[in-house]
C-alpha cells in the first residue's frame, strides 16, 4: 500500500455540531526545507480546534503536512499558511496552531497562530480547582 | 467473583449537595476498536464533574467503560457519546470528559468535551498565590 | 514520648489578621478503611487556606489525619468532612482541601472541596508575568 | 483494509547476521483478561533481543500481541509463553521480554524472562564513560 | 465483601520453574507503627525475586502487608523478618526487598535486605547496549 | 574577606521606573530555629516584585537571610515579617515573598504572603498563546 | 565564514500583518560581564512577541546578544535595555524579554519586562479546555 | 550559502591519538521513506565512538545523514549501513549507533550496533562512586 | 522538648547481623560555615552502609549533623571527618558518604568518601534484568 | 574586588590522602570561541576525581575556565587540553572530565577524557543493592 503527499485536506461531518467542544491532534514529525540554505527544517505540530460542522480527517492531515517536505518555507509564513488552508478546509469554530521548530543556530522558536469564526465567542471557560 | 462489562452506571446520593465540589476520576485502561481497521485503540479518561445530587459509582463506571472492549468507536463520536451517557445517569451541575488517545499513525490525539447544567454558574475561582 | 491520635484541631492567633495571605500544608500520609471492603484507602492531603483570625496547628491537624486510620469513610464523604471540621476549629476566610487518593481498581479518584467566608472576597489577583 | 489478530509470527532474514546487535521494540497497548475475574489486565511490552538469522516483522507482532485479547492470562504464565512464541519465531542468540503490568489491587507488578541461544555469548560489554 | 489482614502468605506453583525469570511487585501502601511514640509510619515496599517452585499470590501478600497496621516495627527490623517471612513461604531462588520509608524528622531511611538461595547462581547478566 | 549576617537590607536606584516589570529572586539557603524546639528549619525563599524606585541589592538580601540563623521563627510570622521588612527597605508598587519549608513532622509548609502599593493596579495581563 | 557581534537588529516584512500572532524565540547562550566584578554572567532570553509590521531576523538576534559578551551590565539594567532596542527595531504590537540568570551568590535571579504598542489590546484569549 | 546532501563523510586528525576517550554525537533530525509505504520514517541518532587517527567532522556527517531523506530504508538495515560507512570513514577504536525511531503502528523502534576495532580492547572502567 | 546539637553518636544493636544488608539515610538539611568567607554553607549528606554489630540512631544522627552549624568546614575535610566519626561509632562492614553541597560561586561540589572494614567483601551482587 | 581569568590552577593539599575518595564538580558557565566561525561555543564542564597529594582550588579553576572565554578552541581538542592542564597542575590518582557542549548546527556534542595515574588501580566496587 503506497500513500503519498497531498495538499488536500479531507474531512468528516462533526459527530456533535450541537456543542462545542476541544480536538488536540500532537504531530511531532514535520519537516520542510529553509529557503536561505536549503537544509532540512523540523517541527513539532500542535493543531487544536472548537470544530462546526467539519472534522479535519487524520490521514489526510498527516499527507497535508508530508507535502511540506520538499518545500521551502520560513518559519512565520508556513504557520499562517497553515493555519489558513486548516481554516478553509474545515470552517472552523475556533482553531489555533503551534509550530515548535527544532533548534537552529542556538535558537529555539515556536510560531502560534489563532482563528476565529465571526460571531462565535468561546463558552465561559470553568475552571475547576 | 466474575464480573462483566456493562453499560448502566451505578450512582450513590452525592453526600454534600449543599456544596459545589470537584470530583476527578482518571482511568488509564480504556480500549475500543477502530471502526476502520477493526484495530484496537486505547484512551486514558480522565473525567472531572461538579455532582449534583448524584455521584457516579467508581466500579460501575470501569464496567461501563470496560462495555467498549469489542465496539467499533471514531474518537470525537465516542468521547461526546460517554459525556452524555455520565451526564443522563449523574445530572451533574458540571462535567467535562478528557479522552486522550495513544499514539495512531504517528498523530496524538485528544478530544474534550464538557455540559453544563441549565442555571447553573460556577462559583467564582479563587486563586490563591 | 507517646501521641495519640485526636479529633481535636488546635489552633494558635493569627500573627498577622490584618493581611489575606496563604498557607499550604501537604501530608502525604493519611490513611482510612473502605467502608463496603473494610481495606485501607491512602491519600495525600493538601490544605490551602487564607486564616482569619486562627490558624491551625500543625501537630494537632496531624493527630487530626491520624485519627481517621481505622474509621471507614466514603472517598467523597470524609473530604468534605474534614473541610467542615477545620472550617469549624479555624473559621477561614478561605479554604480549600484536595483529597488525592491511591489508585483503587486501576482509578485515580481525588476530591476537592472548598469554603469561603460570608462576605470574604479574594483580592484582585496580580499575574505576574 | 480490516486486519485481524494472529498467534502466526512473521520474520523477514536478519540484514546484518554477521553482527551481534540489539532491536528494542515497545508496544505500550497489550491487554488479555483476568483468568480469576474475567476483567481486563493492561500491559506494556519490552521486547529486546540479538537476531541470529531471523527478525520478527513489527506488523505480524502487533496482530500477535492482539490475540490475547480476548484470552485468560496469568502475569507470570503469559511472560513465559510469549517469549517462548517469539523465541521459537526467530531463533534468536538472545532475547529479554518484559511485561509491565498496570496497577491491580494496588499492586505494580512487572514480569521478566530471558532466553540465550545454546553457545551464544554475549560480546564483551563497552562502558564508555 | 469483606477482607482481613493475614499473616499467612498464599503462593501459586511457578509456571515456568525450568527458566531463571524475574517478578517484581511494588506496594506504595505499607504503614505500620513507630515503637517508639506509637505514630503511623508509612514506606513503599518493592520486592523482586527469582522463583523456584512457587511464586506469591498478589492478594494474599497484600493482606500479610495490611497485618503490620496495628503493629510497632523498628525500619531495620521490619524490613528483614518481611523478606525472612516472604523466603519461608515461596523458597526463591533469589528475593530482594526495599523497603523505602517516608520521610521522618526531615529524615530519609530505605532499608534493603536480599536472600539466596544455597548452591544458586545468578545466570551471566546479559548487558545489552 | 569576612562578611557577616545583618538586618539591613540595602537597594540600589530602579534603573527604569518607567516601566512594570518583574524582577525574581530565589535562595534556597534560608535556615532559621524552630521556637518550641530549638531545632533547625530550612526553607527556599522566593521573592518576586514589581520595583518603583528602589530594587534590593542581592547581596544585602543574603546576608539578611543569614541573619534568621540564629533566631527562633514560626513560619506564618516570619514570612510575614520579612515581607514587611523588603516593603520597608524598597516600597515596591507590589511584593510577593512565597517560603517553602522543608519537611517538619511529615508535613510539608508554605506561606505565601503579598503586599500591593496604595493606588497601584498591575498591568493588564497579556496571555499569549 | 567568520561573523561578528553586531548592535544592529535587522527585521523582514510580517508575513502575516493582518492577524495578532505570537513568535517564540529562545536563547540559552547569552552571557556579559559583571560591571562591580568583572566575572562573567550568563543567562537564558526568552523573547516572545506579536509583530507589527517587521519580524526579527534570528541570525542579527543572535549577532545583537553576542555584542554583550564584553561588556557590563547589571541584570535589571540590561533586560530593559535589551527590550527597548528590540521594541525600536520592531515596532512590535507587544513584545515580553524574560532573562533568567544563572545562579550568582547561591541566588537565583530573573527579569521580566515587557512592551505594548499604544491603542493596542489583546485579542480576547480562548482558553480550550 | 547553500549546501547539499551528500554521501561522503569527511573526517579531521584526531587531535589526542595518544588517548582512548569518548566522543558522543547525538542528532534528532534523521529522516528516510519507509520501502514498504514510502512514508517518512524519522529518528533521532545517538552516535558514540572511541577515535583513532580520524574524527568524523560535524558539518559532513550532518550532511551525510541528510542524504537518507529521498531514500527508501529499513530500520535494521539503515542503522548498520550508517554504521559500516561511518567506521570505513573513521576506523574507530569502537563506535556506537543507536537509532531511535519514532513510534510507527503503535509500536517504538530503536536499533543498536557496535564496531570494535581488531585487537582494541576498552580500557579498565572506572565506576567512581 | 527542647534538643540539643551533639557530636554524640548514639547505635543500636543491628537486629540481622547474620545477613548483609543496606541502609541508606537521607538528610537534606546539613549547613556548616565556609572556613575562608565566614558564610553558610548547605549540603544534602547521603549516607548508605552495611552495617556490622551496631545501627547508627536516627535522632543522634540528626543531632550531630546539627553539631556542624557553627563549625568552618572545608568540603572535602568535613566529609571524610563525618566518615570517620560515623565508622567509629558503628564499625561498619562498608559505609559510603556523599556530601552533595549547593552551589558556590556558580560550581556544584559532591564529595564522596567511603570506608571498607577489613576482611569483609561485598556479597556477589545479583544484577536482576 | 575585580578578579581576571588566569591559567593558572592553584591547588591546595589533600586532607585525606590515606583515602581514595571522590571529588565532583560541575560548571555550567563555560565558554570559547569556535576557530572556524569565531562564533561563541558553550559548555557544561564534569569534572570528577580521585586526588593524591594535591586537590584543585575552585576559585582558581573558575577563573582558568574563564580564560578561555577568548580563545578559539574545537570541541576534541579543548577537552583533552584542559584534562591535561589539570593532570599536570594536580597529579591525581584518576581524572575524568566530560564537556557536555550546547547544540551547534542541530546536532549535540559531549566529549570525555580520563587519566589514570600509572600504578594506580581504582578500589574495587562496591555496589549496594
Ligand atoms: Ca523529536
Ligand atoms: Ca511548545
Ligand atoms: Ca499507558
Ligand atoms: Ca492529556
Ligand atoms: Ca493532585
Ligand atoms: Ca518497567
Ligand atoms: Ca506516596
Ligand atoms: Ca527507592
Ligand atoms: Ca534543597
Ligand atoms: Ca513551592
Ligand atoms: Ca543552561
Ligand atoms: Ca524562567
Ligand atoms: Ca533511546
Ligand atoms: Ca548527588
Ligand atoms: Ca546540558
Ligand atoms: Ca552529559
Amino acid at each position: 500500500m503506497t500513500t503519498k503527499p497531498s495538499k488536500t485536506l479531507e474531512t468528516f461531518p462533526n459527530p456533535q455540531p450541537g456543542r462545542d467542544y476541544t480536538i488536540r491532534i500532537k504531530t511531532p514529525e514535520f519537516t520542510c526545507l529553509c529557503p536561505k540554505t536549503g537544509q532540512p527544517d523540523f517541527a513539532v505540530m500542535h493543531l487544536e480546534y472548537v470544530p462546526d460542522q467539519a472534522c479535519v480527517e487524520l490521514k489526510s492531515l498527516k499527507l497535508y503536512y508530508w507535502s511540506f517536505r520538499d518545500e521551502g518555507a520560513f518559519h512565520e509564513r508556513v504557520t499562517n499558511e497553515i493555519l489558513d488552508d486548516l481554516v478553509r478546509a474545515t470552517q472552523p469554530r475556533f482553531m489555533r496552531l503551534t509550530a515548535e521548530f527544532l533548534v537552529r543556530g542556538g535558537v529555539y522558536t515556536t510560531v502560534i497562530a489563532e482563528h476565529r469564526k465571526d460571531g462565535w465567542t468561546a463558552p465561559v471557560a470553568v475552571q475547576l480547582p
